[in-house]
């Protein structure tokens, strides 16, 4: 590993642009923790004419992605997103004319991680992706190299930053859901289309990724159960709050008995434990690491300065020679385990139902909760006024989710609920 | 990198037991993800006639630690312990046989770390020594391969299992210092001769190492100012708790603009911040990676498992093929830093005085502090009865650690305080 790593970077965004700034300013520290000199020597980006913060022109551009796999660059960075073309082409075509690959295209990589991971073993070079989860938070190589020893039992993550900030807004404002996104979206922070954000996706490409480094799944979005945050009601937040819970959108992948149990859903989280926490747009991600007990891992999840630092980590590793597969086995060895059933994984249950003021009613919803075997821990009557909805809210012991439905499927087809009732699982963390 | 990668283990207490039950036990996984067979080759232990839980008679026992050098290992794990010899001579001797060396020896590697680093350098061989600070916690890697592309302004540490045990246990019965510790010993949370712990040494070593990984300097102990947790107390903690802190013991490194601070020294953090939620024998570390923010590692510091795994993740790293300089940086690229007066860091203080309960007594002490340019955020003034001494507690604004000694200094002086005054300083986190 001598001479200079030569390195082709495709996108110019706020990371692409960080990550040229880094590459050009702090060569020096660079290159000694790399153990040689690092060096930009192409570049690609949709706008040639676009005004840069850092100046490149001396360098060479490369009007077409995939032409960088042409250029006599060691690796190639993608920063360009999306899970199509012209990412995908570029990182087949690098990989294909043995370069090392680093990219942060999560979405890209919980669809084609799996093939372009054996790609790379058959042409002998790494494709790494530490900006793809958890921004700047070194989960995937704490996941890849650290945490190893005794297997992962469960991971627990709040993984889209977009998400934390309107949950944490949401509780600090007491404002709806829609206002606060409303807010967000004019401040930058939200997506002009939030979707993929506030619905799930984001949470669940990044969760695809970290459950096959600490299982070793290949990735796969279509065993993900995904919930988005949409239907969290600021009365949930204040109600969850009295009973000492924040509610967070989690990616969860957990080893069950019948199977490995993949969701992307809001959850409560006892205050005072890791997650719980973790505000804004932090992120965060807790790994039950078998006998070495649960680590958590915070900080910034997004952004232009964490993702470019950990792009800029991934390019001095394998600059230093680092090699191994992408999701640290063998792609030949990942292995799809089967899906846990939704009771695999029974847990205490939030449920809140408006419900008319009548004689009854908590008798007829009690009545139903028994008949399945669901047993109330706690309970809140609460926001009565003449001839207004009353809400009541329970906290369940721990029960299976499919006792819970079905529970609730029949009180929902009682008249005296005004609503469909509100069904949140508990988390420990 | 390919063969079998052979091991020769010294030490088969706790850790070495542990280490030596991986490998024999979890060979098939661990060859996956080092893309080799990993062999332990020879062991060496105190007695050899002690029952062991893992069978090693089929291993070769080498009597003298040094001779595992003369082994045809690969790689020498040093789990012995202590900063002398044997351990010493036997990294000396790996290194110079062109081993890699993993070691969890935190004490040795503070006092000897910069000049083995550049022997391991001059061989050709990697040293690596995951275990040694916050047990399980990736955090020296961490610090070496992630949060390398802004620099660190800070790393704030729960660095001993044992000190954090003790004031966690403190605050929850509200017993003394002298109570829980002998209650630690007695559970075997304590060493028998405590003081590497509760007088602050063993989170000096951590510190050391994290300090090096972190700013490029050589570890230091000569450069660390230390205090520990005797003179913490019951009624400390009382008081912190109604200001909405928590004392815990931390290790600090942080740049000034005078010089490098750094220290070991039980301090204020907010509650609800991440180092205050760390109970019992957890450990975590914030590092403040520049513009990239700060990153909180936490989770278990010390005990078999969680060091086990740590050193199994050292050994999967070599045999990979994982090189490069111990410390992130050439050895001889670590130059050691001015040290920051204690002036350096101007901070709010916890103030303490147990008074004579006389007319005038506030008055004197807040016009000694005047003085001295100390002004006051918040006070208490509680526990009087006839006749008994009268604490006075108080939070002081942002002000270098100078003035407020020669302020307590005067006090002192003064026959209307009843013992020395109490001073923690308050940390951000």
């Amino acid at each position: 590993m001598t001479g200079t790593f030569r390195i082709a970077l495709a996108g110019l965004g706020h990371v692409g642009g960080g990550v040229a700034q880094i590459l050009l300013t702090r060569g020096q520290e660079l290159a000694q923790r790399a153990g040689r000199k690092l060096q930009l020597v192409a570049v690609c980006a949709r706008d040639r004419a676009k005004p840069r913060r850092t100046d490149i022109s001396h360098l060479p551009w490369i009007e077409e992605p995939v032409s960088l796999a042409q250029t006599n660059a060691d690796l190639v960075v993608e920063v360009i997103g999306g899970q199509g073309q012209p990412a995908l082409g570029l990182i087949e075509a690098s990989l294909q004319a043995q370069k090392a690959v680093v990219t942060a295209n999560k979405a890209l990589l919980a669809y084609h991680g799996a093939r372009l991971a054996a790609l790379a073993e058959k042409e002998g070079v790494p494709l790494r992706f530490e900006a793809a989860a958890a921004g700047g938070i070194p989960i995937v190589k704490g996941l890849r190299q650290s945490l190893i020893t005794y297997g992962i039992d469960a991971i627990r993550g709040i993984l889209n930053g977009t998400c934390n900030y309107i949950l944490t807004q949401m509780e600090a404002t007491g404002r709806s859901f829609a206002e606060v996104l409303a807010e967000a979206q004019a401040r930058g922070f939200a997506e002009a289309d939030p979707e993929l954000d506030v619905g799930g996706g984001d949470t669940a490409h990044k969760l695809a990724l970290l459950s096959a480094l600490a299982f070793g799944v290949p990735p796969d979005m279509e065993a993900i159960r995904i919930q988005g945050i949409r239907h969290i009601s600021r009365a949930d937040i204040a109600f969850a709050k009295e009973f000492s819970y924040r509610i967070k959108l989690l990616g969860i992948a957990r080893k069950t008995p019948s199977g490995l149990d993949q969701r992307v859903q809001p959850a409560l989280v006892r205050l005072g434990t890791p997650l719980a926490d973790v505000d804004s747009v932090f992120n965060a991600v807790v790994a039950h690491a078998g006998a070495a007990g649960p680590f958590t891992f915070e900080g910034r999840g997004a952004g232009e300065e964490p993702t470019t630092s950990a792009v800029i980590s991934d390019i001095v590793d394998i600059a230093r020679g680092e090699s191994g597969p992408a999701f640290g086995r063998p792609a030949k060895d990942l292995h799809s385990l089967p899906a846990a059933p939704p009771e695999a994984h029974p847990c205490p249950h939030y449920l809140r139902f408006d419900v008319r003021d009548l004689p009854g009613v908590l008798a007829e919803i009690a009545g139903h909760l028994a008949r399945e075997n669901v047993s109330i821990e706690s309970m809140i009557q609460r926001g009565r006024r003449p001839g207004e909805p009353v809400a009541i809210v329970m906290v369940t012991h721990h029960c299976p989710e499919t006792n819970v439905m079905r529970a609730l499927e029949a009180i929902n087809a009682s008249d005296m609920v005004l609503g469909p009732p509100c069904m949140i699982p508990i988390e420990a963390s």
